[in-house]
């Protein structure tokens, strides 16, 4: 199927999208931290939420308004700088006030906006910059906005996360339009730190839902940058059917296998991005595992590899230290025999069944001295294979979350 | 019950157990890096070994060892500077070697010798410098050794590991003596890389397995430094009877209880020693959780916290960034209510009943300014408390593992 990048596209590149953006004041003077992104057409929505047992505010309040309004809504609103998280009653209620602040400003029920919070846990939201920042995002509305509001959900990312494509859909050109930020506490048991997707596809709450987990599986649950997982994750796809392509109503209606197709590659990019700029990284890491028994195991075993640290801190160091990525694989629950295990990394062979090779180590530094690393386990078990995304352990990283308060 | 510390205690601080080590030129030039620790009267042995699937050839070995000679024997040999791990067939012959030249340099079967390596994965022993060094030290064999002996089983460690308490036990006096190696790729799911107590007391295999198994439990297990659960994790007890108190024959017999009172004493001492030592280490930071519904979630929450990559940067930069103790409990798999929580660094109150409190800034880095950080978090779900321990996640220990093998 033919994916065809959009270029210089963001969230509002699907039909019928806007997004407005403020400079509220709750990160430092000069960066824009509210943003709201919209379709005046219903769309349908759908969500994944971290599994971390200690939810934000936002992430319970939006969960509520999806409930609420069973899958169908027109907005989120997000804001960087506190994740009004453990903030108890209090932060209940101010998450509460922005979506209604954002709802009174485009003319829509509150329980038709979502909300996302993103920056440092335990503090409580500074309401009336943040209403008042809401009230600006809401008036600057516009399509052309889409990248001003990858901006302004950025925390400690060096670089703003977006991308969009267009598929066919059944016969009609859909787009999906997508951001995300993310550089630290990265280990999404369900999602990463605020993402969202939209897409003017015409499709139904259910199969959305369906294809948002399937998407999410495969992108943004194999990334790992510090094995954090956080307390605000959320994941949000909005389809307003604006494409005017057949509706899908269930996962096998004409359309939904190129639904997910499009879905599936907007998060994956969006997942290379994050990894790529993990906290302090100098080199992204992709971990394939191939030949697993079960899709678990292959799953399992990548995801330990990325997010190991001792693997991590060698690859920063350009160290072939590869014994790490057996040992990060062995204690990763993944069901495997390290005796018949091929272990490369680039292309240069480094264990041969299970068996350790006197590999060459100028060969392995030119390897290690490029920006990206691929790393490959054959496991020779099954059929089944995985790919998971991280990025090195290094200095910076220590640096940037020794003082991340200040 | 009365535990005293014996001062100068080493490994071979209990009756009958002597020591011997070698410079054999695994490690650089001029460091101990062969030991054998020996009792001449036969031992109950038990161990407990790495839950890796991935297990280096001496795990292997000694668990061959112990099973053929059914937790009798005599000796541990040890070397450092290379962990025999992923070596193959060929590892598992020059594990079988290194076994069967200290059994002949002291004159018992190499059933009754168990067999331990620490050191870089996947690179091979070099068998003729480890097979003279295991006769050198059997040569040097004698009580005064113990010192030595923890020397010669340390990697990156700063300081030797090591301990010797007196315990009476059923009107004995039962003497322990233990050390420890370990810094780095610890998060032990057994015991740690490298442990051995060495005990005088009169104890069978059945309920010196059992014992080690508590004492383990709540000492090595509860220790991590970075996450990585070793290919090579051991933990030793040899219990030789010369202390000449009534043979324990189960768990409970007069004096079992106290036999595990000090053997768990020796554990935790070794076990807080690793963590203050870990890779690159600038704290020690102890987390308590209370009020837990089970002992595994109290446990589960403890070391998630002692986990934590950001809890661990923080501390280093001295930020009470405390939200993310309570992320890290949230992600841990525990049971509890975020609602509930108070939490504390030091004695200072950050968050209660789960509702962040405006902290004193300034007393807050009084605190983190320390060597040791003691955080507790009283979670009010139920009676069960565990304690883990660990240190924090600096700039130092990213260099140590950008260049391990050099």
């Amino acid at each position: 199927m033919a994916i065809n990048v959009l270029a210089g596209g963001s969230v509002t590149a699907p039909k019928g999208f806007r997004a407005g953006a403020a400079m509220a004041g709750v990160k430092t003077p000069g960066r824009y931290d509210v943003t709201i992104v919209y379709s005046a057409a219903e769309a349908s929505m759908a969500a994944v939420f971290t599994t971390n047992k200690v939810k934000a505010a936002p992430v319970l309040a939006s969960m509520e308004h999806l409930a609420a309004n069973q899958g169908k809504g027109r907005a989120v609103v997000f804001n960087s700088g506190c994740a009004n998280a453990c903030t108890g009653d209090k932060g209940m209620a101010d998450a509460g006030d922005m979506a209604r602040a954002a709802a009174q400003a485009l003319g829509c029920a509150a329980e038709e906006v979502l909300v996302a919070s993103t920056g440092v846990i335990g503090a409580y939201l500074p309401m009336d910059r943040i209403l008042a920042g809401i009230g600006d995002a809401a008036k600057a509305m516009d399509a052309g906005n889409g990248a001003l509001a990858a901006k302004a959900i950025m925390t400690t990312d060096t670089t703003p996360k977006e991308v969009a494509v267009e598929v066919d859909v059944a016969g009609s050109k859909v787009a999906f339009g997508a951001m995300a930020k993310g550089s630290g506490m990265i280990h999404p048991d369900m999602a990463t730190l605020l993402a969202m997707v939209a897409t003017d596809c015409a499709i139904e709450p259910a199969p959305l839902r369906e294809a948002l987990r399937e998407a999410c599986d495969a992108t943004f649950n194999m990334v790992t940058v510090d094995g954090d997982t956080s307390t605000n994750d959320c994941l949000f796809a909005l389809a307003n059917g604006q494409a005017g392509n057949p509706l899908i109503r269930a996962g096998g209606d004409p359309g939904y296998a190129e639904f997910v197709e499009g879905l599936t590659e907007v998060c994956r990019h969006l997942a290379q991005l994050i990894a790529r700029d993990g906290e302090g990284a100098t080199k992204f890491i992709e971990v394939k595992v191939k030949g697993a028994k079960t899709r678990q195991d292959a799953r399992s075993a990548a995801k330990a590899v990325a997010g190991s640290s001792l693997v991590k801190a060698a690859i920063y160091g350009k160290d072939a230290n590869w014994g790490r990525i057996l040992c990060a694989m062995g204690y990763s629950g993944a069901d495997f025999d390290p005796d018949a295990v091929d272990l490369y990394i680039g292309d240069l062979l480094m264990m041969d069944k299970g068996k350790a090779l006197l590999f060459d180590e100028e060969k392995a530094l030119a390897l290690l001295e490029k920006d990206e690393i691929h790393i490959l386990a054959e496991l020779h078990q099954g059929d089944e294979t995985a790919t998971a995304w991280g990025c090195d352990l290094t200095h910076d990283y220590v640096t940037i979350n020794g003082s991340y308060r200040t």
